[in-house]
């Protein structure tokens, strides 16, 4: 089986790392979510867009296994699929990489579960089903490079 | 003169160093900003119930003033007063402690400008007004210790 | 069988809140670490400590279960315990709850290797290891309640 | 007079949003401190090359004014010039604009002493004033878009 993966590249962030001279481990889970949102927005649909719907995503399991420092100045590419989708929830599944070496950082998933506004949880909507099952569009978005490829599994 | 002085101390968290092995300059914003919600609990209410009421107050401008590195492990206080208000705007100054050796760390100070729901800039309310010119009463919060002390300015 | 507790306690910030109205995801992380240092000094050694004697403990995997959200101004309780040391890993257990209500918010663990200096896995020092065994001391550190208790697993 | 300008573009991130569905004040130091990075490497230096060279850039004092919200998913351009520099001391401006509107978000300016690896003030390595001297070239880096520009001061 093949799927299609999203990549998102960008610099490590000085405010990322902590004294032991490497990226803080709580700063992958932001860089997933970018690249969540990257993946999203090569969907040809932004986040933002499906939270002014009434539509919430909310984080409900995150893994993370750290297999090798990042460290500050170093480019990042975090390679985005998705892994599940079901009625109600939906699951990324994300490589991080040294976009120069290529050696592999990180790897982990996230499951979000959908929300209404009250917080009540919902059925996917059809319309955000829809787009996800559309898959991503090679492209470029504004100044940071993204594309697709097809994975085995 | 004389002015109330809230204190809140609190431990310094791995995660807000970076690879200079100190507390890294953007996490004294938010040190600032707990210390500012420690002072409006301090006063009988707190932020979060101002921002219920459909008032927010936005920061408008920050300053800070880096005098020695924090470190992880020490504690840290951060001691706040209101510096101004007027008609539409709130200042809050703010001096940050290591809290067993005393010395200071940092000084620095918060404009907050208020916002109606909408982003519109509006009066501050009478009932928030009179919150912040009654000022702080002495007493503890939760599990964290705050006090007010009078300081000659 | 039974195992220590440490709950640690504190005020859930406003920059730890997202778009959404609630902490986000990334924070719980940082809650967990900070449950992790009071644990280590209710054990009577602190973290910075150990990083000064010349081993690390890398994150080397984190899981976290989200179960309600926690918002801005809550109190929130991290307990922590040691799930399982082994000779070059400790994997960590918490449970975060609110520290009013009691609801139980979150569930997680993480697993730490130990590092010499130059990131090479070692075996955990006796010094801590025993440190560990010896489990943490009911008491209370700085302004932070820190307490023990016993729980069946 | 006129003076070289870097400009970093990047999405803003989920993470970096609070609950009054804007961008967190404090996520603005984050983002001057990027600015700053591909300042640095546009000069033809990173620096992470500076620190592993002993020599530290510690923010001293930093000011930002906030003149209008940032909201995820918006791109920001963060254009960053030198102001200053002395002997032992360099200061940083900064204007974050939004990236596709160029609606001005914020400006503000980053004081930073030069630090040995004992945390003593020391005059700038001839090295890194020469770099800094030269002044940034036009290009681009990694995935980001940068380039220069004369501005009128």
């Amino acid at each position: 089986m093949e799927r299609p993966v999203v990549t998102t590249t960008f610099y490590v962030r000085y405010a990322e790392t902590d004294q032991m001279g490497i990226v803080h481990h709580s700063a992958y889970l932001v860089w997933l979510e970018e690249g969540r949102s990257q993946y999203m927005r090569a969907c040809g649909a932004d986040y933002a867009e499906i939270e002014r719907s009434g539509a919430l995503f909310a984080v409900a399991e995150a893994h993370v296994r750290y297999e090798a420092p990042a460290r500050y100045g170093e480019r990042v590419a975090v390679r985005t699929w998705v892994e599940e989708v079901r009625s109600r929830t939906i699951t990324f599944g994300y490589a991080v990489h040294n976009a120069d070496t290529g050696q592999r950082l990180a790897t982990g998933w996230t499951k979000h579960v959908c929300l209404d506004r009250n917080g009540r949880v919902i059925i996917i909507p059809d319309a955000w089903r829809a787009l996800l099952a559309g898959g991503p569009r090679v492209g470029a978005f504004g100044d940071q490079q993204v594309w697709t490829e097809r994975e085995a599994e």
